[in-house]
């Protein structure tokens, strides 16, 4: 078996403690900038993701026919595709290597990073027992369990057929890998919950491996694909890497500063089941007395597991309440706008062409979210 | 998306209605035959049996530890590994195609198809809430639900990587499509039960998505990796489906007549569980009035489903012993017979060495199992 190595990449702990922040905010500054649309951002790539959508809808008549809606209903709930867009720039962002075969192979491989997504948050529901994802009923709550177990499965199958479609054993390894990062991180997660004395670091190694792992995975396997040097092919990893890190970074924040309409779920569900985000590790270190706080959500924490729950629901959302109102959430971001730095820093030698604009674009998309 | 095309095997209704069985019976009534040996019969494979169990043993060290021994345990409880077994033998049965890499190739594939396998007894196993399999607590009773979905989805990542070691394009999509058919066809097992009124043909669909197409994908993957012909590819693959038939046959008979000691599990178990199998399908055409038994069923149901289960019991522990005791038993092995005999056939015109020995050999222990 070779080396999961999620530790081969540099994770965050090298770029502590956050710098200033610079690009959209002081951007804003002078003046009102409208906000980016994601859309517009993707324009360049507009061909290529219909391609990925009619891919990734298409299922054969031979699938049993409830299979087939199931899979059609949750991979047509999908939101912005943003995983296949970076496959497809990253492929791109050196045209002259691009004829039709490799364009189908990349479209392919976008395809699988789409679906493996999908299929990973059919099981997080199923692990989760949630009743919301994007503000619509999980399929896990009007299927059964059994069912969506395996119609998350058939996710997999799909998507190792697509990644087989790319026709290159580098990039179909790449894949298989991830999926075992991304099931490797997901474990890591669950045996953290209510684990409230862990190092920060290990928040870093998780969301790489739940989340950065993907986005690597497509401009990797992208650049592959388009034939690029192993200089520009790590680059583009490193590119997918760091923006992968701030996404994640990103959606941890909105869970402490959004609210039920906008997140699908209520703010602070991270913390009430348990799992440590940025925020709080921040919230943490800006206490006067972190040692209190630990303290006081261990005991709730032994009154929760006693079945009673109330003290535990009173501090997450005191808790919460405090860090969106504290300092916790700008220290976030800060750090969020420190990946997207390294992350714009890795498109410095490619030819300044409209794909490596909207790579660009999207950083500024991502950190938009927050404000 | 390419075809799944499950039915594009011959499923047994063409055989139907069963002849008598010729081997092992047969060969038995002048005198005492010794049972077969599953291990003598792969010596001619052992080695490579060998490098397969190193393979799938191997976990790199970087995989978060609980997750690390949950897999070992798994894969490590395996069986006979029968299906790592016949992609080796369908590889060799032409020996003169194998040079090293060809032969490290298939061992991959070997490798991949017991990951799948297993992959999908441990979901199966959170499907069902079994807590009996082999004998042996199943991961399920002792971890936790997410833990063990997970664990199982680390072990698809692990299958699609060894087949991405295969190198060869169309052996990778043959065993993502082969997830797939098997997904399809569990799903189908699931929407099946309790339902008394269907068609015996259902049975054949659902045995060769959830067994047959996985050996299939063993020997026909294995042939296309030694480079053989498309005919002598086709033919091994014929191989594989039929074996795989008539192993499942075996199975659904063992179910009926075995006990809690051999199965590890209570016998009549499937149709405790509402799934029907081949000797149910036998012994409910026996009846003088089928009707008046589905009816019982369809009444016993309704009762479970209303929380009062002894009508239920009792139905099922009867219907089992009344096939057990009929000749429900004997038609299926016949059946079971007639798939061998065809599964032997597809092994004419090959060189007559160990290897085509064995995967004869093979047939007569898969029926010995029921005698």
């Amino acid at each position: 078996m070779s080396k999961l190595s999620p530790m081969s990449q540099p994770f965050a702990l090298e770029y502590r403690p956050p710098q200033p922040a610079t690009p959209v905010v002081d951007a804003a500054v002078g003046g009102y900038t409208p906000p980016l649309d994601i859309n517009q951002l993707l324009a360049p790539v507009r061909t290529g993701l219909q391609q990925v959508e009619t891919k990734i809808k298409t299922v054969d008549e031979s699938v049993f026919a409830p299979l087939a809606s199931a899979f059609l209903e949750l991979i047509g709930s999908g939101g912005k595709r943003l995983r296949p867009a970076l496959a497809l720039l990253a492929a791109a962002i050196d045209p002259a290597t691009i004829d039709a075969q490799t364009s189908a192979r990349v479209v392919a491989l976008a395809a699988a990073v789409e679906m493996l997504h999908t299929s990973t948050l059919v099981h997080d529901d199923v692990i989760d027992g949630a009743l919301l994802r994007r503000g619509a009923p999980t399929l896990n709550a009007t299927w059964n369990r059994g069912s969506t177990i395996l119609a998350g499965n058939f996710m997999f199958g799909t998507a190792a057929h697509f990644s087989a479609e790319t026709h290159n054993p580098r990039v179909i390894r790449l894949f298989a890998d991830t999926l075992r990062i991304i099931v490797d991180g997901e474990l890591r997660q669950l045996a953290a919950r209510h684990q409230f004395d862990q190092a920060k670091e290990s928040y870093y190694e998780r969301i790489y491996a739940k989340t950065a792992s993907l986005f690597c995975a497509a401009t990797e396997g992208a650049a592959i694909l388009a034939g690029l040097p192993e200089a520009a092919i790590q680059q583009l990893r490193d590119y997918g890497y760091h923006l992968g890190m701030a996404f994640q970074i990103v959606d941890d924040i909105l869970d402490f500063t959004g609210d039920e309409r906008t997140l699908g779920k209520p703010a602070g569900s991270d913390l009430r089941q348990g799992t440590l985000t940025l925020p709080f590790f921040y919230h943490l270190q800006q206490q006067r007395e972190p040692a209190r706080l630990l303290q006081q959500l261990e005991e709730a924490q032994a009154q929760l597991d006693d079945g009673e729950p109330a003290a535990w629901q009173t501090l997450v959302d005191e808790t919460v309440a405090q860090a969106r109102n504290g300092d916790a959430i700008v220290a976030a971001q800060r750090e969020a706008e420190h990946f997207l730095a390294h992350a714009r820093a890795q498109l410095h030698g490619f030819p300044d062409n409209v794909y490596k604009q909207a790579m660009l674009g999207l950083c500024d998309f991502v950190v938009q979210r927050t404000y």
